[in-house]
């Protein structure tokens, strides 16, 4: 996220904004990650702009961004979202294919389907249905993996005596013909490194879990409470026997902003520093947006209002924000200090050994499989965490000392997938 | 074009084809280029597999590619193929603007129309007719334009202290509504350092040839004789005016596959170990798919047959094969070893003087304001045009000793487009 997971992170002295679309800034992110043997690097993308009046919310289209990461980096993923909503499942399977290849196998998808109104009037289109959003993510998937097994491992041959660069015997049309889409392939490069790039996920709608538990390999989520994230990794988890998937088949990755002192005190100074630099007016329209109240100044110091009947949407997000007000009895302008930090997403200010405690305790009670952290200030949060909080894992033994694997597949610790043309092929055999 | 721009560059020991998708391989390239001062790197596209039995041609994704590049070089301009068949303009907008900002102002747009039936079923729809496919492009061109203007270059404010990141009034909506596309705008990115990326073109058919004069800044176009060369040249610039551009705004750049040997009968012997790895078959399959012949191996010995009444699709490449087997009284075996060193572009076989001179010669006499240079083998040919090649131009005065600009548009000495913004403003002063 830019300079930063705090909204007001641009206005803080230890960014600049104006590396926001300068690549140097996001080179300088990606090889501080690696120094500290994260397993991957991940890039939220809208199709819209927000409103940058108040925010540094222009950015770089994450495909491209990543790929420029790619060059400079050995042994990080690369995480990038993209929509299966205002996309063709071709140039997506190729792109990331690209990207797998270009990195060595460390390419990873965050399927979304764009929620949004303002992504819809980028198109020209009305907003499709939640429920029709997620049919065509289904048979984009279906297609992807398709054109990605259209080759299989071994059919580059390389033959120049012969004069057979490939075996066509082994690259296969898929002839997809569906709903959504029509797609003949095969796809016009071979078969990524990892099988296929990682598939990543973070809607926690009632679709948003059931299009997981078919298709993700591991899931972003945002939780506020200890409870809820050992309800939520249960159920995800649960829901995979049904389609022949095992339990570690799928990673559940909850979000946090961690704000981090050398003392607790230096770390809820720049927590406060960073509520003082809110913007009233931003938040507001903001939480006006995720609840679909509409929030006026007068508001800020009463209690939330009643919240209209939840319509289709970010319903999940919804319910999690309203919970939250509820639950610790905020005002409105408390809660918008409160999301603010991480959008929904927990936020932990404390010192390095507070931070490591509280993702030791997500971990050993069931709730998470590891984290997605988000630092509220950039490069400052993430080089805090990999300095102070890293080291303080690894002497817990929570936390690997080098990268054990080349591809991003590898360091989440998850199967390459096989080709369903080999399977076949064996199944075939006698 | 890979391991090189002769069909059967990957079969010769001198190229190394698994390098194929190995982004190490064009880096290399791209340093190559840049260590000649060459001012740009051009890759070709498609979107269907083609016969990879016989050649190399699974590619990665040109825009992911040049991210990558982007990277590791820092003057030569980076220019990639995109279909505005197959694409919708906010997404073409948003990458380019992307790879212009990571590249510091190097990128340019080969924008092609995918005159192809395999592209179609990649997509599921049938072959758009030709002027369908220029209507839609020409309105593309015209969002894409909107959007790269949607943002003034001094929209982004960076006051922190006040709380503005941008102002809004320099950031406009596009509201485009149009036959083809619907795009609300603006673009979620600030306006590329290049103002648009180049806009490159390189169809030489009626409608190719009346796009380019509306919207092109550079032309790459095969011509095999030194009077059709200057034709075309005369025709384009002089369709200039009509759209009130200038003779400079627009440069044609004629392709010339260099097959360079420091003596000429090292050059011939290059040429000839080339033609002897050529594959008939594949030859032919090409042979028929550009003239809509059905030519069989029995025919390898003939005169090129009658070629059946043009119709709507790669016409004017069509044309250029039949004129060049007519012309020289080519059998099919040899009309496809022509072909077979540049698909239709010139082949010039001779040491570093000899090519220099036919450079100069196309030069001074109006067929080209530059070059495309299609080394048949890759790296090694490109490395042979710039430590060969080059000084002989430098020599002669004909091409500068480093880059004098900083972005591609200023080493093509082209301007960097106004905002019209900024104009229509202007235009109300006093």
């Amino acid at each position: 996220m830019g300079v930063g997971h705090h909204e007001a992170a641009w206005r803080h002295p230890r960014t600049e904004p104006a590396r926001l679309t300068d690549v140097r800034h996001y080179q300088e992110l990606a090889t501080i990650a690696e120094r500290g043997g994260l397993d991957s690097l991940f890039l939220a993308d809208g199709l819209a702009l927000g409103n940058v009046r108040h925010n540094a919310l222009d950015r770089l289209e994450p495909l491209t961004l990543l790929s420029a990461l790619a060059s400079v980096t050995t042994h990080i993923g690369l995480i990038a979202t993209v929509s299966t909503t205002y996309n063709e499942p071709f140039h997506v399977a190729r792109k990331f294919a690209s990207l797998d290849h270009i990195s060595g196998g460390r390419a990873g998808w965050n399927i979304v389907t764009s929620a949004g109104e303002p992504e819809a009037r980028t198109f020209g289109v009305r907003r499709p249905p939640h429920a029709e959003r997620y049919a065509r993510a289904d048979e984009f998937l279906h297609v992807v993996r398709e054109l990605w097994h259209s080759w299989e491992d071994d059919a580059v041959l390389h033959d120049r005596t012969g004069g057979h660069y490939a075996d066509t015997g082994k690259i296969h049309v898929i002839e997809h013909v569906g709903a959504h889409f029509a797609v003949r392939g095969p796809l016009n490069i071979s078969r990524p490194p990892q099988g296929h790039p990682l598939l990543v996920q973070a809607g926690s709608s009632e679709d948003g879990k059931a299009f997981a538990a078919r298709h993700a390999e591991a899931v972003f989520t945002a939780q506020q409470t200890l409870r809820e994230a050992q309800h939520f990794y249960a159920d995800l988890k649960r829901r995979l026997a049904a389609h022949g998937r095992r339990h570690e088949d799928l990673l559940v990755l909850p979000g946090i902003s961690p704000i981090i002192g050398s003392t607790e005190r230096e770390a809820l100074r720049l927590e406060k520093e960073l509520e003082d630099l809110i913007i009233p007016v931003y938040g507001l329209a903001q939480l006006s947006h995720m609840t679909g109240l509409e929030l006026t100044e007068d508001t800020l110091d009463e209690p939330l209002p009643d919240v209209p009947p939840e319509n289709e949407g970010a319903q999940s997000r919804r319910r999690l924000v309203v919970d939250l007000a509820r639950r610790d009895r905020l005002t409105v302008r408390q809660l918008i200090a409160r999301l603010a930090g991480g959008r929904g997403h927990r936020v932990v200010a404390g010192t390095p050994e507070q931070i490591a405690d509280e993702l030791q305790e997500w971990f050993f009670a069931g709730a998470a499989d590891g984290f997605n952290i988000m630092p509220p200030l950039l490069p400052s949060g993430l080089s805090d965490f990999v300095d102070h909080v890293v080291p303080e894992l690894r002497v817990r033994g929570l936390f690997r000392h080098e990268y054990e694997g080349r591809t991003l597949r590898e360091n989440y610790g998850l199967a390459r997938p096989p080709s369903p043309h080999a399977r076949r092929e064996a199944a075939v055999a006698p």
